[in-house]
């Protein structure tokens, strides 16, 4: 049992330790109740000194601390050690300064992501990162997986836009690196290291980010194609022609998208064709609406050209909501269809590969007899393949089978020169296919650094590497 | 007296050992010869596994390795310890492949970096770092050194693009990080830790560079402005305005312009008027003449409304290459005009305190009696202030001086929220200065990092830390 007297004299009563109250601390949004594992306390600091405080604490008494953010990660990197301390950052949620002369903002990592969009918006002003559980995730969160999303292709992804952080170390220190300035080479780039190190390396209690100006205008085209092959030939086409970048180039497979679609309140539906093997929602932004108009009806004339249709075109918001809706809603339905018997991956190859990835899904889906929704991030070769537990198998089977299909996955993507997780991270769901990317000589350099910065292994333990791995010697 | 028979079986003949053959490898750009240090021992790999080994060979014998580039270094980061070894990669020079299709680039670290861009031009491709020794400087230290440059306002710094690398670590493991993909959080961002390491972390073996379509047209404006302050506003004007970001901010002041200008051949000298404070070259790139036409108009006309005149503006080659000339012939006038009495830097501030930190020149031109170009980077506040020895003024006092003169400068760049190198790294020089920028607990978070990769502190030793910091337990 962990020592609540230690942590009282930091927090006060402020904290959560009855088993009623901790448990919705113990999962994210892995969807899989085995990766549950209930803190014994979580602790909602203010300010920074009390997270230095807490990890000096945490050394003295060996007690395992999990940063927390909007729990919407998808491979475990929020869930704590049994027994340990969450970290939450609900009450870090200032927006402290826009500082428009400099386009840079300073937050608290626990400000949702789209409640700090919406603060720029009214500035004219715009956080190109764009996660698609924006709604909820923080933007702490954002940075420490490194969140991709839909925008990635043209704006890179969030750990473009970090320029500084408050960042209190494993050991209780508090730190800062970078700041408000577009250029530094100050000693070693230990804030790329951190961002994206889920959690592991240190937390975040303060964040500079870079800002753009908000593009006049966007547009979509949703366009339909018959075949797979037509769709992802398009997408090679549009990269090579195309005078802009799309700003979004999101793929999803015809099943798929029929079957969110009718899972959709009927004035949210989109009319699809039965006969539709792949969709494509392409999204532009540009200055005003007569630029972005042109790029559509350019990308349009090659949709044709691709033997395919556009099915939905216009850079009204509505038409644009409608479109992302049908996109935003595949994961929600992969989990209302399957439950917890199905895994949301984040598999990642060169652009050129693409055909390939998606082709390769189907030969999974006949090997191992189940339906594998495809979706994702055509635009830069991040793909969700989604498998799930078709309704004929049982559980016991499901639970047989998935560590085969994974591991064949992802020596696959390996293969094809590309990477287990492009955005959702390691965490804990993939820690033992951590040595399919890596090298035991790779792994042993980022272990170094794990234990040169957490000599203890206090901060998420378990995260990224197995405690055992960390500790031993 | 180092081993020379070890190296001998890893290198064959292929080695410099005379005196006369190394001092060249014992100083790089800094243009102090006092930083002088000569290497026992020159090597020219052409092959991974040589490096691998010499590292290997180094740990054993507890040797010193520093890797060199193109020598065009500006704080020291390329001068080895004297006695040690330095490693040359001017043998491995070949750009392996051109990916077409992915937009990437698979390129040796020895590869000049405007050989790379000319290759690159012949598929209409652009590598979008721009330092400004292209001619001479490796693609391998550019990335090394985090390279900046006159074009990061628009697309970044040199890592930005790099998206992969092989890489020897300082105990002789060849490790492989990133590759052609476009997102990467499978375990810690080793590469971007790497990149920017100035050597001391790793060598690079091969690197997988992101490449861009080429615009389709360039085009330069040179405005004179009759006081600084003017300049300053312009450029905050330009970033609130203009509808793209220009590709290039460049600032020269008055007299440094002039005093260039008259030091080069007379068909490449500009007609610059005696009453000019400010100059500045602003470059742009579009898609087309027509585009780039536009926004120089545009800008040309904001030049007007902040007070100044623009001297020289076109999309013609020659006009560019003239403008450009001018810009980057200052260091060398520098070098010419002031020997190795001047200290050229590279500090950075938010691009919001741009004019104090140019208002802050004159006060130490006044305070320490000596003549300071400034010039450099104005669109992300990163200028090259370059205190020079008065001609009155002797090397003793100068040597006495400079050391007061940077503290000041360091002291003040930090207190407006900026830091001591913007891009040409700590190297050498900086060394006892960057507890100016960090607090001790970050440099100790940094120096623990480097000893969990360099336990013996092999590995371009005295860079960026003392040899004593590091290896004092």
């Amino acid at each position: 049992m962990i020592d609540l007297t230690g942590l009282k004299e930091i927090f006060g009563g402020e904290m959560l330790v009855e088993a009623k109250d901790v448990t919705r601390y113990g999962v994210d949004q892995i969807g899989d109740d085995h990766y549950r594992q209930n803190p014994a306390a979580v602790v909602f600091p203010t300010e920074t000194s009390q997270i230095a405080q807490l990890m000096k604490w945490a050394n003295r008494t060996g007690t395992p601390v999990t940063p927390r953010g909007g729990g919407s990660g998808l491979a475990g990197a929020a869930i704590p050690v049994a027994g340990g301390v969450v970290c939450s950052f609900k009450k870090m949620n200032r927006i402290i300064e826009i500082d428009t002369e400099n386009l840079m903002v300073t937050v608290e990592p626990g400000v949702v992501t789209n409640t700090l969009d919406k603060e720029l918006m009214a500035h004219g002003l715009f956080f190109a990162g764009y996660p698609m559980s924006e709604d909820i995730c923080y933007i702490g969160g954002n940075v420490a997986e490194n969140a991709g999303g839909g925008r990635a292709i043209k704006y890179g992804t969030t750990a473009t836009y970090v320029l500084g952080a408050e960042i209190v170390s494993p050991t209780g220190e508090v730190l800062h690196f970078g700041g408000k300035r577009l250029k530094d080479v100050t000693g070693y780039n230990m804030l790329q290291l951190i961002v994206g190190s889920e959690g592991t390396l240190g937390l975040f209690t303060q964040l500079v980010i870079r800002v753009i100006p908000r593009p006049g205008a966007r547009g979509v085209l949703l366009a339909a194609f018959p075949e797979i092959r037509q769709a992802t030939q398009y997408v090679a086409a549009l990269r090579r022609v195309s005078s802009e970048v799309p700003s979004s180039i999101e793929f999803i497979d015809g099943e798929t998208a029929r079957s969110t679609n009718v899972s959709m309140r009927e004035g949210d539906r989109q009319t699809l064709s039965p006969e539709t093997q792949a969709y494509l929602l392409v999204e532009f932004d540009g200055p005003d609406t007569d630029a972005v108009d042109r790029l559509l009806q350019a990308a349009a004339v090659l949709v044709g050209e691709n033997g395919g249709a556009a099915d939905t075109m216009g850079t009204q918001e509505s038409t644009m909501e409608a479109a992302w809706k049908l996109r935003k809603q595949v994961p929600w339905w992969v989990k209302r269809n399957a439950g917890s018997c199905h895994s949301l991956e984040d598999v990642v190859v060169p652009p050129a590969a693409v055909p390939e990835l998606v082709m390769f899904a189907d030969h999974l889906r006949s090997s191992y007899k189940v339906p594998i929704a495809v979706f994702g991030h055509a635009g830069d070769g991040n793909f969700h393949l989604t498998p799930m537990k078709a309704p004929e198998m049982s559980q016991e089977a499901w639970e047989h089978m998935i560590p085969d299909l994974l591991s064949e996955l992802y020596g696959e993507v390996v293969r094809l020169g590309g990477t287990i997780s492009g955005e959702h991270g390691i965490g804990r769901k993939r820690v033992s296919s951590l040595s399919v990317a890596l090298s035991d000589a790779e792994r042993a350099s980022m272990i170094a650094i794990k234990r040169a910065l957490d000599p203890r292994n206090v901060l998420n333990p378990g995260v990224i590497f197995s405690e055992s791995e960390v500790m031993a010697e």
